[in-house]
C-alpha cells in the first residue's frame, strides 16, 4: 500500500476529504509540520501540502516519488543544493476562478468609480457624471497559464480586446494576439489594462519595469497578481506618482507581509490586497491531487509537472 | 420625403450619426427643447428622443405615426388623457452591457470586500482573512427582460444560479428556475443577491416591500436599478438597520435627484449611485432608431413597441 504524507495547515480537513473520495487504499499521515514526526519517513512515497514545509521534509523521504503542492509557486523546492529526484506537481486550475472574480472586481470598480461614488455619497453630492465601460477596453495578460487563460475567457465575456504576452506557449484561443521575446513593450503600448500573473523565476524578476511602465498609454491600470519579485517597486511609485498610471493593484509583494513603514501603504492610486486574491478552500485544493493520483496509480504521465531548471 | 424630428438634449450628435449611417432620405430636424420650434411640425411622422420632451410635443405632431425613445422607461407618455394614435417603442439592447458591467461591479466588490481592503490598508493592517465568491451564490433577478438576459448571461459565466420572477415570459435561457404571479416569495427565498430590473408599472410598485425583504436569506444583498417606485424605502431601512440584509445598492429612487434630508445618504451598508448605472452614449442610443427604422420603411413590425395599457 503506497504511503501518503499531508503536511500543510489545513492536513486534517484533506485527509478527511481525500480519505472520503473513495481512492484505492492509501495509508495516510497526515501533519501541520514536520516535527510532528520522530526520524525519517520511510513509507512515504507522495507528499501533498505546502512547497514551504515540504522543504524541510525532503532529506527525511527516503523512497519520495511524487510531491503535489497546494500553491502554484514552488519556490522553496526550487532552491539549488535541494534534491530533485522525485516528480514535482505544482498546483492547477485552483485558483483561476477566484483569482478571475478579483481582478474583474478591480477592473469594473475602476470603470465605474466605486470608490468617488462613495465619496460622492458621503459628502452628499448627486454625482451624475457617468462612468467607463469594459467593452471596447484592451487587456494585456503577462503570462497566460491557466489563470490567465481563465482572465481571457472572462475579459471576452466583458467585450474587451485581449492580448498576452508569454514565452512561447499560445494556448488560449480567448487571446487576440499574443507577443514573444523582445517584443514586451510593443505588447504593452496600447493596453488599458495590465494584468501580471507570471510565475516567479529569473525570466520574470522585475519584468514590470520603468521601461514597461513608460510604454503603458496614460491612464493605464497595472494589476499584479503573480509574484512581487515581477515588479520595479522604485518604477512603480515614480509611473504612479508622476500619474502617469492611473492605478495600481497589487495583492503580492517582495516582502510579505509588507512592514508597515513602506511607502506603498499610502500611495495614492495603488490600492492593496494582502496576497488573498486567489482563495484556497480545501475541496479545491485536492483536486490536482486526485487527478493526479489517478494518473500515477495507473503509470501515467502527472498533469502541471515542474521543470526543475525552467522553475515551472 | 418622410419627416424626422430629433427632440434631446444631444440632438446635434444624434443627427451627426443618424445622416451618417447612411439611411433612405429623411428630412430631419433636430432641436433640443420644444420651444425651439414655432407652432406644429406638420412634416414629421416619426420622432426619436426623450420621452419627457416628446411629450410636451405631442400636441404639435399632427402626422405623428411613430416615436422612438432614448430611454427604457416611457411614462410621461403613458399620462392619462395624452393621444396614443402613434406606435411607441422604447430603448432596447442598449443599456444591458453597461448595466452589467455595474451589477458585477458590486456583487465581486461585495464579495471581495474591495472597501474593507481599503480600509486596512489606510490603518496599515495586513488582513489575510479570505473573501468570497459569486460561483455557487444565487442571484435573483426581478424582471427578466433585455437588461435581466444580460445579467443571466453573465451571471451564467461566472457559475452562479440564476431565478428570474416575470409576469408570464420566459424568454432567457439563462435562468435556471422562473417564478411568476404569487410565487415571489418562494423566488426570494435563497437568494444570495436580488437585483430589481423592473419596469415601472402599476403591477410593479413597491413589489420590493417588507414581505418580500423578510423573505431573504439573512445576509442577502439589494441592488436596485430598475425604478424608485419598485421599492418601499421605509421597509428597506429596517432591513438594513436589523442587520439582515448585509447591503443595498441603490441607482434609483423614488424622488431624483435624492434630497439633501434623506436617510438613506447616511444609512450603513447602502452604497447609492446616481442614476447612473446606465450608460448613455449616443452611438449606443441611435442604434434602436436604426434597426426600427429600416423595419419602418419596409412596412413591417417595430421591434419593442410599447402596450399603453400594459406601460411597457
Amino acid at each position: 500500500m503506497p504511503g501518503l504524507l499531508i503536511l500543510a495547515k489545513q492536513a486534517q480537513e484533506y485527509r478527511r476529504l481525500i480519505e472520503a473520495a473513495g481512492l484505492p487504499p492509501l495509508e495516510v499521515t497526515a501533519v501541520t509540520e514536520p516535527d510532528e514526526l520522530a526520524g525519517d519517513a520511510p513509507g512515504c512515497e507522495i507528499v501533498f501540502g505546502e512547497a514551504r514545509l515540504i522543504r524541510e521534509m525532503l532529506p527525511r523521504l527516503p523512497r519520495l516519488r511524487w510531491v503535489q503542492t497546494t500553491s502554484a509557486g514552488v519556490e522553496p523546492l526550487l532552491e539549488p543544493g535541494l534534491r530533485r529526484d522525485y516528480l514535482l506537481t505544482n498546483a492547477f486550475d485552483v485558483f483561476g476562478d477566484s483569482m478571475c472574480e478579483y481582478v474583474f472586481a478591480y477592473l469594473l470598480a475602476h470603470e465605474r468609480r466605486l470608490f468617488d461614488r462613495l465619496r460622492s455619497q458621503q459628502t452628499r453630492h448627486w454625482d451624475h457624471s457617468p462612468g467607463g465601460r469594459l467593452r471596447g477596453r484592451t487587456l494585456g495578460l503577462l503570462g497566460v497559464g491557466s489563470i490567465g487563460a481563465e482572465l481571457a475567457r472572462s475579459a471576452k465575456h466583458f467585450g474587451m480586446q485581449v492580448r498576452g504576452y508569454t514565452r512561447s506557449s499560445e494556448s488560449s484561443r480567448a487571446v487576440d494576439a499574443y507577443y514573444h521575446g523582445d517584443r514586451v513593450l510593443e505588447f504593452a503600448r496600447g493596453l488599458d489594462y495590465l494584468v501580471c500573473v507570471v510565475p516567479n523565476t529569473a525570466a520574470t524578476r522585475r519584468i514590470v519595469d520603468a521601461a514597461l511602465l513608460q510604454a503603458l498609454p496614460p491612464g493605464a491600470v497595472l494589476i499584479n497578481l503573480g509574484r512581487g519579485a515581477a515588479l520595479d517597486e522604485t518604477a512603480l511609485l515614480q509611473a504612479l506618482q508622476s500619474g502617469r498610471l492611473a492605478l495600481a493593484v497589487l495583492d503580492v509583494f517582495e516582502h510579505e507581509p509588507l512592514p508597515p513603514e513602506h511607502p506603498f501603504w499610502q500611495t495614492p492610486n495603488l490600492l492593496m490586497t494582502f496576497h488573498t486574491s486567489a482563495l484556497h478552500e480545501p475541496h479545491d485544493m485536492i483536486r490536482p491531487f486526485l487527478e493526479n493520483y489517478a494518473r500515477f496509480t495507473r503509470g501515467e504521465t502527472l498533469l502541471h509537472q515542474v521543470d526543475f531548471e525552467r522553475g515551472y
